[in-house]
């Protein structure tokens, strides 16, 4: 268990008055413990309490030959792991629960009066996680500048003729290739029409010239998630085109130009957000302008209209402004990850956002 | 909408009381309405009520362009969606929760005092999930055929020197060549103390003369899992190793003649393990005898003690007793995928249990 880690999220509960809480998410928990257990359908928590009486309550399916700093309480594959870990909690306080906690293990900690009231607990504890610590921010460091490389040797494929099938593949072996150990999530691939639908199944239509072509794409580095995204055209681009990406690319560069600290997430999202509705592109840009990643793709922490927490040093999330007019089969997004410092940020991916227009090679 | 699994669930729903439900879990909405929608962590959820008023509510970002039988409403991404469906239930009546909506939608859905009181509603849904349609039944069927198939092309690689990570590999690459759209789990392909060690996770670590090998494989064809395991031996087999094989093989065999309808779930578990036990070995079969399968590979309804639910006709699912001798290096286990008949079950992959023994072409 690591000590700091767990001291943070103490701290954070006591601050916020909670003294108990239970963990169930496999990230979260290799967050403390850094061991990776996946319990599948099977009940497995972290029960965490301010005065320390902490407990790991888990199948016996999985049992743990070292020491994880807090005491394990095993349970049979057919006993109710649930009642198991009610032995613990204080009937009389109320108790955070992790988030992602399947609902069937919350309604049976209620049905046994396992606490006086149920609060989402991971509320604090991706508070914490939100904050990276200088080993944590160097992996990102990492694992954004490994995916530079990625795009790099990506988008000269955009011109040879592969269907966004075949394209999601190569980009699969090329993040293989670079060393990452699994990608932050399926690649996005496509072109024209199918970049003009932010949910695109990537399919088997092949690019022509004067298509746009979105590439969004990330990779897992020692844990640590990274995620771009590029817009390119094939050939050359029309006014119309040209006009659409530099909306994007503007509002893309005004938003990490907000993420500071002390600033509000709303304040990223409205920057990027009022540009291109000035533009008279607001009803295009159909999502919420980034998230907050680390070792998971989507974490906590919006960026969004509807976020008004401060950022902090130490963040780390997206900025991905967007416009898509599927109609005339133009789709244009342009993302980074920024990195929130002392006297604004850092993008800890910086593959060119200019040169946009991939010629196919004599 | 599928009426016909829709008028199974909701007959379900009056029979035990409960007039309204939300299934949130993307295989149950792919049950229903034959669509898959992946919402990531967006809130998600088909509103079930008995008396017909059903909604969907979905973020804008998943727009629907064909009729899903249901009406939708949807929500931006940076509104609640939570508080978008609260307008829809009953506040006075209980509402069944999807098993696994992430627990902040129930605390939110409590909040907002969305209903007079939460239930599982899985247990209803699931089991409907459990009786297999005709249709249904005819994927199971081709599903375990191919895996047959696979499992014969891939017993002689245990003895051509590959690492478990290599046959590992090795399993995916013939199940993509069989036509399985996706493995239904990770392939366990385990030598020796691996075999021996029902979470052992695949390693550089290859076989040897006289070593068992545990194959625990299965594929997706047409969103229908197929699984079975078979244990193998390299070259030749010790007394020891043949007394443990039998007497999981006869532990199997026994399971699968007790499956059948009217009996209970615990019945085939105590059928296989009350053998084991007989046998001196009760302590080293240390997980449930099986589980329910069908569009998830573990599905709702155990094979163990715990589990006195009635068997019915249409329900598939796993024997697969085991035996695990850590010390010994020895790991046995055998599954089959049953499916209840009117008069019993038929196994729905039938690759030999009896050769066992693997010997290396000349």
């Amino acid at each position: 268990m690591d000590k700091s880690k767990l001291n943070r999220i103490t701290a954070k509960m006591q601050e916020k008055g909670l003294s108990q809480m239970i963990v169930s998410d496999p990230v979260s928990i290799f967050y403390l413990i850094e061991k990776w257990i996946f319990p599948g359908e099977r009940f497995h928590a972290l029960y965490i309490n301010t005065n320390g009486d902490n407990h790991f309550v888990m199948n016996r399916l999985f049992p743990q030959n070292e020491d994880l700093g807090v005491p394990v309480t095993y349970y049979d594959d057919i006993d109710d792991g649930v009642a198991v870990m009610a032995q613990f909690t204080d009937k009389d306080a109320a108790l955070g629960i992790d988030k992602n906690l399947p609902s069937k293990f919350l309604l049976r900690l209620q049905e046994l009066g396992a606490a006086s009231a149920y609060c989402n607990g991971s509320v604090i504890f991706d508070k914490v996680r939100q904050i990276k610590s200088e080993e944590e921010q160097k992996l990102m460091k990492e694992s954004g500048a490994m995916l530079d490389s990625v795009m790099g040797k990506l988008i000269p494929w955009v011109v040879k003729g592969l269907s966004e099938k075949e394209l999601n593949a190569k980009c699969i072996e090329l993040l293989k290739e670079e060393g990452f150990e699994d990608r932050s999530f399926d690649p996005i691939t496509a072109y024209a029409r199918g970049a003009a639908d932010p949910h695109h199944i990537t399919d088997d239509s092949k690019g022509k010239h004067g298509d746009c072509v979105i590439l969004d794409i990330g990779g897992v580095w020692k844990n640590y998630c990274s995620d771009m995204t590029r817009t390119v055209f094939i050939g050359e681009y029309s006014d119309r085109q040209k006009e659409i990406y530099n909306i994007v690319l503007e509002a893309n560069k005004r938003g990490i130009a907000a993420a500071k600290p002390g600033a509000k997430m709303s304040d990223v999202d409205k920057a990027a957000r009022d540009y291109i509705t000035e533009k008279g592109f607001g009803e295009y840009f159909t999502h919420r302008t980034g998230h907050s990643i680390g070792m998971e793709c989507h974490e906590t922490g919006d960026v969004s209209s509807a976020n008004d927490e401060i950022i902090e040093v130490g963040q780390c999330f997206s900025v991905e402004p967007g416009i898509y007019l599927y109609d005339e089969g133009i789709g244009v997004r342009i993302e980074d990850i920024v990195l929130i410092t002392e006297d604004g940020c850092v993008t800890l991916n910086n593959y060119p956002k200019e040169e946009m227009i991939v010629v196919p090679e004599e």
